[in-house]
């Protein structure tokens, strides 16, 4: 079980201010919560750029599920990475465009990979990847 | 029905190589994929900060579901919103932590500020937004 | 004159394990530094997202001298936001590569019209614009 | 020397259409301009992902020149680093803040590393690095 420490951190007071704008208007409890997010946003980018620790992503697609051969072959490689997509989304925008959200657990360099490879199937009009974290440590 | 318009462009040989490696490495089938891919890319970041049009997003969040009242707040908040959140999926990625993925749908600020009340909950450990499209016209 | 408001914030201990790991790799003093460093970050964002403000931008253009009136074009440009682009410095990175990184100060959307327009010249070959501030409230 | 190459791409009319007005708003001269534009900014972006290259790098900073012994420590650290910094430019933005931008090359790693060590200096506000190319091969 971890512990909780509490520390103070001094801050010139206009910067403060604006800060305590941002918190009211982002909806954050208080100013610990606020900084924290701040910390463990900075912390999962730094470790998506080392690239050594087993994270968490999700894969945003958008495609037109009557292109050609399409939904198989972006099927066949979802299978092709079974060990790291966890599961997966689907929702239908209009009549010819879905919507798929991935999620992946892996190494990055792995993840960035399987994104990669899903973004640039013909017929995926806009893909993203976001990087997040298994939530351990944080 | 949209139809398809081919035209030519020209790019110095080396620059060509280099994108030639790009394509292979990512997988994509020809050129013509490539760079649609980049162009749309580019429009649906031109829209988001337009802010005018109707877009679409996935809002990840990790967190402590042992968080005294966490699922109660995201619930509650997720039905405040229940016109843009159209889907949620949800992983139990240990004992401990949660990945929950938001599909929405709405205007660019609507979208935003759904996500910065999400993420500033006490317990999400971690929340990001990603900004795609409806997919029509791209 | 400003003045330095102190205050307490709790964190838990394998969070702040972390982050002081993050600290001390980045050479921050202490951890009054690194959280006002991302706050500071945070804050100056937000004010580049409203646009609302008179903020400070620097953009970075590579290009290739020898392109046909490329100089000319880019002066010309200059010349034209000369309210707004502060200065300029200019590096030699190889026989045909130039680096130019332009200080410009003014509205946001006014800063963003600018660097879309020099990127744009044909010659240029890559360009960022890095969204600052005038270190005013922070 | 290197040679230009002439390729045929396909898009989709409506796709086209939005591409147009983009490039119409951007000021390109034509779609070929604007397609290396998204190309080569891929390519530096893949570069500094995978980091073996040498870059380029600008690295901006915000910061109170009254701050007790700021000059003398970014002085210091620059002078450490005078194999890869290869200028400064310093604007003086009010009474109290100055903004200045080098102008770094080298490993991508090193370039990181000191960003990260002169935005940690007590004193500066706001730091950015942006990661562009020597020009080569682009």
């Amino acid at each position: 079980m971890s512990s909780l420490t509490r520390f103070g951190i001094s801050m010139d007071s206009r910067l403060l201010d604006r800060f305590d704008s941002f918190i009211t208007e982002h909806g954050y409890a208080n100013r610990s919560e606020a900084i924290r997010d701040l910390v463990r946003d900075r912390l999962v980018q730094k470790s998506w750029e080392s690239g050594d620790e087993e994270m968490v992503g999700t894969i945003t697609l958008v495609y037109n599920h009557h292109q050609r051969e399409l939904t198989e072959k972006l099927t066949a490689q979802q299978h092709d990475h079974h060990h790291e997509i966890l599961s997966a989304m689907h929702l239908h925008l209009d009549h010819h465009n879905c919507l798929e959200v991935l999620a992946v657990r892996g190494k990055v360099k792995e993840i960035q990979r399987i994104a990669d490879q899903l973004i640039s199937v013909k017929g995926v009009k806009h893909g993203k990847l976001v990087m997040t974290s298994t939530g351990e440590g944080l």
